[in-house]
């Protein structure tokens, strides 16, 4: 298992039919990939999450790596925007 | 619902009938976007605003995203520039 | 009313024959903006201002709004210089 | 030996084989050079990581030299985005 | 009269002859501004410097303003290099 | 003798046979100068490095200077990477 | 006389034969300006230094100032490397 270091999160993109049932879309700039993910991994240092939390990201951030066949995005939390409660 | 992480805030544009009846125009630059906007959704850290307070925001900020298909806009604190009392 | 958030002021720009009277000048790039204002409205943040004051304040800054068909502008503290006394 | 200064560690990259005995694969960008390492050394003032740690770090980062024949890294600590547990 | 907020504070530069008579002499680049002045506010966050202290500061920095027919700059603390003593 | 200020360290690169005995070797950019070399002089401010220590330093950092016809290096403590043990 | 303020202090350029007696020689770069320099003035707020010590300072840094035919240079402290001893 992956643990992030420093303020950072371990996330993974949410598909399009996941985003609609939490009621928030993102724009329909078609060929961005999607800004939602879930948190599947958080540093020590990072108290604001859990593992399993929804949140909407920044664009283009964030580091990407392949674990046991998914994507993951490593990304600083400055990056998070906010969480679906 | 979404709850917006660090020092930030959602806000929602305002129309500019709405922004008339407050007497605060902002000016007509006609092809901008406008720069008022109702706060829809703040974090834990942010104490100087609440949901539904009116604000004036700089201009280009922020992450648009969509919820149940209203577009509403993730910014910094800073990025806030005044609020109507 | 607009109440500016941060160490913020909102300013509006003193006509040349206001100026005049204060003894205070600014050079003659016809063409240029004044650089002379009226404080209307302070931030809690802010202790060094308040309402009425004339100030001298930089080139180039601030966002311009209208309010109640008055063009003023919020302004970063660090963008004002001076205050006449 | 080397020891490294400040917030420094020294990283060996792993191979392919070792990275994917561990489930993490790096995205097939074939002719980067992998982004998974082992910590062979870590600075007094680093407590997150130890010797042995196996880490994902990110591209382009820190200072390559050769000690008997193994070329190393040393890395700035901010750049070691996470570690395999 | 006109009071400097923050820290900065407001110079008037010295003709070629007052500098003559400090002994202290600006290199030659004849089309350049002279670069000392004397103090003729200080913000009450300056504590280094007094009206009357004639000092030296760096090119290109500060606000020009015409203060009843006097030309004077506003300055950063940190752009006044030396003073005369 | 020179004693550097601030966090600086004063060092000599080591020529490539003093480096093989230590069992480092930099890799083979056989123009570039060396990036190991001996400590000759600290800083009152530097605590985690003596003279004598040999060091890995970052490359394209410091100033020139030769004393007594040795050519060395003052560095700043974070541009030398990890010492020899 | 010269005091300067902040963290600076102004230094006199050594001419050759000077550096030559401390036995410390700049790289033969035959068109820069010397690097070794001697103290002349110090801020109070400098106390790694006095007037009379012989420093070597980085390349085109500081504000060059004629004091009674004298050229001095006030430099920021952190471009005085290291002094003689």
């Amino acid at each position: 298992m992956l643990r992030p270091l420093g303020k950072r999160v371990i996330i993974k993109r949410l598909e399009a039919e996941e985003k609609t049932a939490s009621g928030i879309v993102l724009p329909s700039q078609a060929k961005e990939k999607p800004q939602m993910a879930e948190v599947v991994a958080v540093s020590k240092d990072v108290e604001e999450l859990k593992v399993g939390d929804k949140v909407v990201f920044k664009k283009f951030v964030g580091t990407e790596i392949k674990v046991d066949n998914d994507e993951v995005l490593i990304c600083e939390m400055t990056d998070i925007l906010a969480v679906v409660e």
